[in-house]
């Protein structure tokens, strides 16, 4: 399933492009030559030119009369249009064609749909949508969102695919993801999903190797077996998290009258999560806690967990939390102790410290504490990943720890970071991500990250890939 | 138990106050002499001036050297030399002691801690501590917290007491609050709580005019039957929102080894908490998810949420996370029904919107839409609270929309708004939310929101208070 055509078109058409702010139109002539190289041509039936960031586009009547090849044609005409709209694309030797317009399926137009889908057919083309925000790439500046970047921000390039059954979430997520540092590879709208599905695009996704982490927001998948198994295929090559909404009696009727999606029954989701690997999130956070330390760290060989912290309460909720998840807290080793109570002894490390797990180098740690403790635990063969929990409010805690942070990462361990609060530690956070290791505002999150690298890491060893 | 006279003092003396920029000392020094428009006093054994915040503090070698009355000490010496201390605060008619000192319990010393108690008890001195960051009232700027600015910001002046058995994280909670912009009144660091303990301050914070939501950190409760009963109490008259750590076998030990706190089985404190209108949170985020929406909106009179909403999957995910936390979502009424059929009828709201519950007010709806849907909602007598969920990356919901939230609050029936996204949604939060309506970045956020104005009320009912 390689769709690079459609995410990487060296020249894009733009149909029912407008001159007129505030227009579809012409919002989406503004995403798409906002970022993106390649070539772009508004069409429209006035034949009249697009002056979009600054630059004017000369336009055409059809898109046959483009003057160069069309990879992929945008289409924002009104919906009984779309399928003659299809048919001047094919003549023209479109791959993909990615339909914006709504009116289709979810407004009762069956018959209308399904004229698209066998004109669509016949030519070969393949299409996104109908009724969508369409695809972003990241990457290339591929955009054919119609949000304008003054209400919808575009998150920076990172390793994170995301595909939304619903638009407007969809673009609530691009902006959440921009505004948290949280890069991503590409945007996927599905709208209707009249030919392209979540399991084409997911099979894609597993091949493409810009993305580390495959992620989704699904009211139903389109078909169950075919889903099944691109699921398997996939989560064995890359993680799949997906945000299933419409689990309960309430949500399913709600997504029956939002998408049409049959919900089905939760439990069979989720004994087909289970089956085929995907983690199931719960909520928009929790799926990116997942996503991010999925992208970050390796996937743990096992389910100990060493804590090291400088706040006792916050040690024990993270107890609370790993243990309530089903995770343990790592029993270190003797050898492991003894180094801990020699260190203590030498004046290393501070008498009145706990080193049992959760690790607490107390309040007034400085980094190098930090760094000692985290050796002990990451060399312990009982530890399988490590929490560092960081309140960056002690004054004590020196910037050191961002590149404690990159060394202790030698052990080929996973680590996951903590640090609640304010401005301070969200400057420290972007930081030490920046060498690798992802890092969270609650402790409520570090757990959910941590659950991830563990569960996914059991996914792999059972299927013979870790 | 009135304890205005710790929170309000009019002239406080810090013992141990040093010139040292970095020690504790000199720390609290900077802290108290911020914001605070009383006197204070520092004594240092050396009797060396202190300079602080562009300001010189002429210093005491004892406090009773101090030509003026005191009010309330802070005391940061060792822990051996406080039983004095406490005595000469005592000749010196001090009322209350903040002890910000370590080395007692804690670390062994139980009858230094004991002997702390012996004298206070003998002079009358209310105690604070010791082993703590001492409190800070917002109002008037009294803070004995020596965690510097620059590492730990000060929240603005609110409606929500935090208590907290842990330092290190309630410092990590109040720049948490300060960089999320919300306004507390009284933050109090527990420690060891030698004297005045959680439930001290409960009963303390319940007859505080300032404080409108008690929240607590806590590993243990000093007295169970003391805290049951001043619990009893309290939440008939203000809410209450406790974080107790220690929950699983795990964080129990973990709790043991940090503040020596029983913490006991969980599901007796979980019994306790619901037998007393407790609400029990399981996260720093819950906590304040809970705690915001409790200060703001009135408690709901019944379980029973409308949602509307601009986006369909957004009210999917809400309709799952309402009935995954046991609330319903309103049936709408007959009435109601017509109303809405009538005005699609009329053109005042679009054909293709869906009005049963979840109210799907469509991509493109401006304020005006939203508060038409709104309004026949809040109308409807089956409906007892309203959650209102707003994806601003769409451009055609315009700014109006803050004066909308102000008009709906007419009709008595508590709100909770729901704007996930990035810059500009944050923006508008702040400005919905001085109108008197919580706002949250996440659909799981507003759930918890509604969710604790939904219990709070049934516990109200369940007393006859509402």
């Amino acid at each position: 399933m390689n769709l690079d055509f459609l995410f990487y078109p060296e020249s894009v058409a733009v149909i029912g492009a407008s001159n007129k702010p505030g227009k579809i139109g012409n919002s989406i002539m503004r995403s798409v030559t906002m970022h993106f190289t390649g070539k772009v041509y508004p069409v429209n039936i006035k034949g009249e030119d697009i002056e979009v960031n600054g630059k004017v586009f000369k336009s055409y009547r059809s898109i046959r009369d483009i003057p160069d090849e069309v990879d992929v044609a945008v289409i924002a005409v009104p919906a009984r249009f779309v399928p003659d709209v299809i048919d001047e694309c094919g003549q023209k030797g479109v791959k993909a064609a990615v339909v914006i317009s709504a009116g289709f399926k979810e407004a009762g137009n069956v018959e209308l749909e399904e004229e698209l889908v066998k004109r669509a057919r016949k030519w070969g083309i393949r299409v996104v949508g109908p009724n969508c925000l369409g695809v972003t790439n990241i990457e290339n500046g591929f955009d054919c969102n119609f949000n304008p970047p003054e209400r919808q921000a575009r998150p920076k390039f990172g390793g994170i695919a995301f595909m939304s059954q619903s638009g407007a979430f969809g673009a609530a997520i691009l902006d959440w993801a921009a505004r948290h540092e949280i890069g991503m590879s590409k945007f996927i709208s599905l709208g209707n999903m009249a030919d392209l599905d979540e399991s084409d695009f997911m099979s894609y996704l597993k091949d493409d190797p810009k993305t580390g982490v495959i992620t989704a927001y699904l009211e139903g998948v389109k078909d169950g077996r075919k889903f099944f198994q691109r699921a398997k295929e996939t989560t064995v090559v890359k993680p799949v998290v997906i945000l299933k909404a419409g689990r309960t009696e309430a949500g399913a009727k709600a997504a029956a009258s939002h998408t049409g999606s049959l919900a089905g029954s939760y439990k069979i989701y989720e004994a087909a999560f289970e089956q085929t690997g995907v983690l199931s999130a719960k909520s928009m956070r929790q799926l990116f806690n997942y996503a991010k330390a999925l992208t970050m760290q390796k996937p743990a060989r096992g389910d100990r967990v060493a804590v090291v912290t400088n706040g006792g309460g916050a040690g024990v909720m993270m107890s609370d939390g790993l243990l309530e998840k089903g995770l343990r807290l790592a029993e270190l080793s003797e050898e492991t102790n003894e180094k801990f109570a020699k260190a203590v002894e030498e004046g290393k490390l501070p008498h009145h410290m706990s080193y049992r797990n959760p690790i607490d180098v107390i309040g007034d740690a400085p980094s190098k504490r930090y760094e000692l403790a985290m050796r002990y635990a990451l060399e312990d063969e009982n530890v399988d990943a490590l929490v560092v929990i960081a309140l960056f409010q002690s004054p004590a805690l020196d910037e050191g720890i961002v590149d404690v942070m990159e060394r202790v990462q030698e052990y080929g361990k996973p680590i996951v970071f903590v640090a609640p609060g304010g401005d301070y530690p969200e400057r420290m956070a972007r930081r030490i991500e920046e060498k690798g290791v992802p890092v969270y505002e609650t402790v409520g999150d570090g757990i959910d990250a941590i659950y991830a690298l563990v569960k996914y890491g059991e996914w792999l060893r059972e299927n013979g890939r870790l």
